[in-house]
């Protein structure tokens, strides 16, 4: 793999079709780039003077120092020519954000693009992108507006996307979710730079700690499946993969042209690479979110402890059907609680405290099944509302968390009152859901991936990886 | 089936174990009553002389005018001679919220509950239950505290609920999900009013057009399947069922003491009697706010239109994994929008309008989709974030939903910006989703119900209900 890092990290950028347009795309690369990135940005424009106060350029070969990163936001006839002087000046890499080459049939155009590119060395993202934004440097070639769009909360979720509307969609999604992200890269047509030369990038990179993929085809299978292998081993990935269906398939093909295949073949690609699949966009972050923490279990055995027997029946269930198995709880630990506990708690897998369990019948219920050898990780569900519980019995929560090794998932779910409490447990680092499938899932990721990695022992190691829902 | 109108609009309630103690019980139904019931409220204890400022009574033999409804929340070991007093009253309903009946193994307990109840005429809810939420009459045996939970917005949906604690749960999250609901009812161990009876009421009741369940196990299969038969061709019915799996049938048995029985049967039954069955129960709201609206299709043919490839893609697969067809487009409705849209626009179904689609191209296509005969409904993608569309383009869906017999199913996501324009939207009579799946859910449900009504013609009527995800 040759280094892409100058996507990430170039000591300068030129902005190629650079404008002072308000609401062009040109704008709006020029004024996230001038707020987020704190190198030096160049403006590219053959008409325009000056742009953001800055001298612009009517060609690159004019900017007087050296550049790294070339943002192309030009007609497409004129994007190859552009590329050609990028190439003299000795750009390292090009992010072409323009629209109109293989998408809508511009075989050709496309294909000297390529030419260009191994010509002069340049690597290059795109055509037809939004390209890159990276919430350590300061990279942000996105041209959404943030008078519409906000930006999420720095985290160590990557996201690379076929689709960049979607990438769009997801980087203002997940600032609302507080979802912390890192590097989001929308690469398009991908002629160059694809998504097995994206993920070992991310291997390395200290800022990753996750990867998540919207696919809707892979061209180069082969080189996707090793690399994914690799990488997954240390770095966990997810994908959503659309054009699952017949009718799926047909609108992706429409959309950015790629033959879905059919959906098994992709399945059973996932499964081989140790590609955890999401079935939609919120179950992929909800189980990155859960894999971020960087906390994985030592047992495949999952407790549930409850003040809610008919969510802890939900989440048996959900279990179950992720192909999860509910711990085994030993006879100590039954043992110790009976004599702690009144008769009314019904002391097995799932935990029921039921309605009236204040703080300390939590705290000792959960103490105890952190303690169980045979259980890996436990999903507590906390119904903040019943009278018994104080909105600050998040705090005994916190405070078991902080001194156990295993992973500890939240599900509660409630109106204005509770759920700042609930976002006070996320705040504090422990991951929280709002419904029993969803914890069920950030459960299943974590215990696939720790089989993956080894802590958690598999005589068949290539079942990991299923989606079982 | 016999009336039980004076549980929902009763013209007194007596409370019995009303209380002054902060945060018993008896308190809070005693303060939720006060606040929400215009009509008489008495409160009855052993003990106390005066409670909120209201004569208190020894016994309800006490009480000098007549009661309709009694709510009790007293020692297991007092209920059955209170309900005899209750029955000498000449009381018509009691709602007995105390636990500790035969979920504790007391059988005998809760059969003499029952011949009391048979002795006098006295209909009985629960026990070991939390009672009734009614928005338009104000009873409210909820005793959860309204420093921590907040209720839901009016609205003509109305949930059962074998678990209180998750009925609790809905009240609260449904208010901050803004979804409007009529009533709330946690049945415990329906001793006599069970789901049956309940949904019969509803069938009446004109302030309920969507009733939605949450199942552990069902007892009188028959009685129950008739009852929603006839009810679902009117009314729709949408049940979440747990204890799916081994793990949750295990759970629900010592939860609510429920035998879940094979899942399959559970099945088989729903779709005999037309009920939807949800996955989840953001799954069960989800369809329930669509079927709120009253708007069926005339066609199972489902349209989406789209701004962002990716989520149209998303929405081909997920409609079809619900068994649902796409529409085939009119040669009159592609040959029409050919001279109206730029060559990039994908004239198909998905309709992908492409990245740069403003509010005419919207306008433009939405209408011709609407005017397909093949068409019964539409999923509208909105990707409000992209430059081309201006917030204020929600007005123009707008307008065309109030001129359009269709319903129209919006699916948009985002961050603190574009969230308030979405509200917007919903406000003003439209549903709106936020993913891909959870639109064509809503899609779903609204094509079943047609059938069932006969609005949509199907061959195999008994195929209705199967869920197909």
């Amino acid at each position: 793999m040759k280094n892409i890092d100058f996507f990430f990290n170039p000591s300068s950028i030129a902005v190629i079709g650079a404008s002072d347009k308000v609401g062009s795309v040109g704008y709006e690369i020029m004024k996230n780039l001038i707020e987020d990135f704190p190198g030096d940005v160049y403006p590219v424009n053959i008409k325009q003077k000056s742009i953001f106060g800055k001298s612009s350029y009517k060609s690159i070969l004019d900017v007087p120092d050296n550049i790294e990163l070339a943002v192309i936001a030009i007609g497409a006839s004129f994007v190859n020519d552009v590329l050609e002087e990028c190439g003299k000046k000795g750009v390292k890499g090009a992010i072409i954000v323009s629209g109109g080459f293989s998408e809508i049939g511009e075989m050709d155009r496309e294909h000297k693009l390529l030419e260009i590119s191994k010509k002069y060395g340049i690597r290059l993202i795109g055509p037809n992108c939004i390209g890159i934004y990276d919430n350590f440097s300061g990279v942000n070639t996105i041209f959404l507006s943030k008078d519409k769009v906000t930006y999420p909360q720095k985290g160590k979720i990557s996201f690379l996307s076929q689709s960049g509307a979607f990438a769009g969609l997801i980087l203002d999604w997940t600032s609302k979710e507080k979802i912390g992200m890192s590097k989001v890269v929308s690469y398009g047509n991908k002629v160059d730079v694809n998504e097995a030369d994206l993920i070992n990038y991310l291997y390395q990179d200290e800022n990753t700690k996750v990867i998540c993929l919207y696919i809707e085809g892979i061209r180069r299978g082969k080189k996707f499946m090793e690399s994914a292998k690799k990488v997954s081993d240390k770095v966990p990935i997810l994908a959503l993969k659309s054009g699952k269906t017949k009718s799926g398939a047909k609108a992706a093909s429409s959309h950015t042209g790629s033959l879905a295949g059919e959906d098994i073949i992709y399945d059973s690609a996932f499964k081989q690479s140790h590609i955890i699949r999401a079935n939609n966009f919120e179950d992929l972050f909800d189980m990155a979110k859960a894999l971020e923490k960087q906390i994985f279990p030592q047992s495949d055995g999952v407790a549930i402890v409850t003040n809610a027997g008919g969510l802890g029946v939900m989440a048996a269930d959900a279990l179950e059907l992720n192909g999860l198995r509910l711990a085994n709880l030993d006879k100590n630990t039954i043992n110790k609680l009976k004599d702690r506990f009144p008769e009314r708690v019904v002391i097995s897998n799932p935990m029921d405290l039921v309605g009236d369990a204040d703080k300390e019948r939590y705290e000792v219920g959960l103490k105890a099944l952190l303690e169980d050898k045979d259980v890996g990780l436990v999903i507590v569900i906390l119904l903040l509302q019943v009278p018994t519980l104080s909105l600050d019995s998040v705090d005994s929560i916190l405070k078991i968390q902080k001194i156990s090794d295993k992973p500890i998932i939240v599900l509660g779910a409630g109106g204005e009152i509770i759920s700042p409490y609930l976002k006070k447990l996320e705040e504090s680092g422990l991951v929280v859901y709002t419904s029993p499938e969803r914890a069920a899932r950030a459960a299943y990721a974590l215990v696939n991936h720790a089989k993956v990695r080894g802590d958690i022992y598999t005589e068949r190691k290539k079942d990991i990886g299923i989606c079982k829902t």
